[in-house]
């Protein structure tokens, strides 16, 4: 099931929750810093293309996201320049992407915090903590 | 109980553990960065009062912290020019208020990290799991 | 069992999951960013000694490596210039070493991300959680 990807994993369960690595968009637009390289509305499609990716790892995982009970825990990485403080306005990006494809499942506590580097200067990394059954 | 805020929660429980989201605090003189605009007494006092918050968060969600078993492991982010280290003596704000509120019972786990950028400049931002029962 | 570190513990448990905290390697060249200060072998020789610190502490707390059932999730931090994006060639350091110390029981999810800062300057941190048995 679980294909390593180099030396770890694109995730881990234990008993029933579900610990998601952090994820990166794909595609077009989705790297450079929030606050000069990067817009708003760049970075916030690029939170969407990370929780893309997130959910076709659970679906990997577990065959179908029916078996995902309840979305747990978002950390959600925005690579910024230091004077960036919308990081809200990214990850929600992300937040309405788990909301549309889980519905009320898709809740979850989050943070939304800039960091200094992503890798492949990816705008915006998504990790994620789910309860899920058999 | 859990009341949405906007597309995110401020906690949320799976089993025994509840996953309290960041929390920034509040009132004056608890924004900018360690290490140029905030000196280290302002973030341990911002710290205290993310602390602050996340306690009152957890009460809200549990009706009592009497139903907090013990803390689990807290992240603590600071907003932090390049060149400051001392992130320690920062988060430490928030450990001490911890214990005062809860005893040994508010013993944890963490990290203090600098970050490039918080919610609304602010100097300090706390997530937290805690081990709760009914 | 569990000294505390100041006002926290080096590790914390909850049912059968060990919330490890974040941990700097010791000893020489294990400080200062990368993408400028610090190299990429540096770096992820830093990574190797933050596993180290890592494993030590569950074995402390554990009394043996063999109550580890497998490793979770893993938390890389890059003390990173803005400009550097290899932050999975520096944690690697972590991953490959946790592996080595515990088979296929060691591999685990991840992130790995660039932070403004980090205590003592040291060039990388970890933070991990474990699945434990008595």
């Amino acid at each position: 099931m679980k294909k390593p990807v180099g030396n770890f994993l694109p995730a881990v369960r234990t008993g029933n929750l579900l610990y998601v690595s952090g994820h990166i968009p794909r595609g077009e637009n989705t790297t450079g810093k929030l606050g000069s390289a990067q817009s708003i509305e760049g970075g916030y499609a690029a939170a969407r293309g990370a929780a893309d990716a997130v959910l076709a790892t659970i679906e990997r995982e577990l065959g179908s996201l029916d078996r995902v009970v309840k979305l747990v825990k978002l950390l959600g990485l925005v690579n910024a320049e230091p004077t960036f403080t919308q990081t809200p306005a990214v990850i929600n990006g992300a937040s309405d992407r788990l909301i549309e494809a889980l519905g009320e499942r898709g809740r979850h506590a989050r943070s939304a915090i800039g960091v200094a580097s992503l890798p492949n200067d990816a705008s915006v990394e998504i990790e994620l903590i789910a309860e899920v059954r058999d």
